[in-house]
């Protein structure tokens, strides 16, 4: 096995760099639960770790760039379950479900359990933060994967433009995606989880 | 012209009731827009009109009392545009589509225009109150009429249950007439206005 030029790197200057990183964000985590996002200083969250507050800047720029890791760590982990829901489901509709489902009740799961660290999920949306930016980008992308299988299958219509049709079907999505919205609609998934899934299928069968 | 009874009884009273409930509630709006509606007391409210806070009491049971009926009138406001806009429109199809655009405009315009009563409207949707209740249940209830009237005609399918589908196309515009969720998803009326009636539509055409 060979060692990488950066540990082999970092391994002359005590623990390497990644580890130091990972050690911030478990840290930072923990602490923005306890206390949330918005109070919480970068000193203070180095006077809670125990390291210099330069010492933390050496690592990130701002407690935004710590907030972005966690906040990437939360939506991946989203994007995970959804990924596992969707593996071995073949037929597009289905899979349109699945996405439907699983993104909205982990979403809620994972937004709402944490009220402290939901803080920096709402800031991440507010703020738009490039991470729930290219987060957004990879869902909506996955609509427009989903939605060409469909039409290369027949399963779904063909007479729209994908790109604008992909879009409208990600709209209807989006409401139940964003942190700041989702706790004023969870009521309407919650009396009918499947009602706007049969919506939107019934709006891509094709011409019958 | 005969005078009402509850007129009769309040001429000899000084200014009659309605004239004073109307009087209290166009300071309140406008001290509200000035101060906002979180921050101001029923006292404030009292002082800035040159009424004891018990008179104002003698109207209303709690500055609530008065932000329900401001909103119900930016409510109806909303409402009003709807209906005006939907009048001589004819194909269920086209009066789905007048609904959309209309109330979505409006909302944007009546709750986003005045920061300060936008604050009202936020309370009221967050704490559910009687007016907003009423207000969507009234708009799910046209939404309700012009799909049966579409099935009647037969532009739109009769296979699902009609109040099942009717909930689910409400479902779909909801997020764009609450004053919190509204903003942030404004966005995406303004790229696409007609994204998600043409969805919508498509969801509701019937076999063909």
């Amino acid at each position: 096995m060979s060692i990488s030029p950066s540990a082999a790197l970092d391994a002359g200057r005590g623990p390497a760099e990644h580890d130091v990183r990972t050690q911030i964000i478990e840290a930072a985590t923990a602490h923005f639960s306890h206390y949330g996002y918005d109070k919480t200083t970068v000193s203070d969250l180095a006077k809670a770790i125990g390291f210099s507050k330069a010492y933390i800047y050496k690592f990130f720029a701002s407690k935004q760039a710590i907030g972005e890791v966690i906040c990437t760590n939360c939506l991946g982990q989203i994007e995970s379950e959804v990924h596992a829901a969707l593996k071995g489901v073949q037929a597009p509709p289905e899979r349109l479900r699945v996405l439907f489902t699983v993104i909205v009740e982990a979403s809620l799961r994972l937004f709402l359990q944490d009220r402290r660290l939901y803080e920096i999920a709402v800031a991440a949306a507010t703020d738009h933060w490039p991470s729930t930016q290219a987060y957004q980008g990879r869902i909506r992308q996955l609509v427009v994967e989903i939605l060409a299988a469909g039409r290369a299958s027949g399963a779904f219509e063909t007479s729209t433009p994908l790109e604008e049709t992909s879009r409208a079907v990600y709209q209807v999505l989006v409401p139940y995606l964003n942190p700041v919205t989702l706790p004023h609609l969870s009521v309407w998934h919650e009396e009918a989880p499947t009602a706007l899934q049969d919506l939107v299928l019934r709006s891509l069968s094709p011409l019958r």
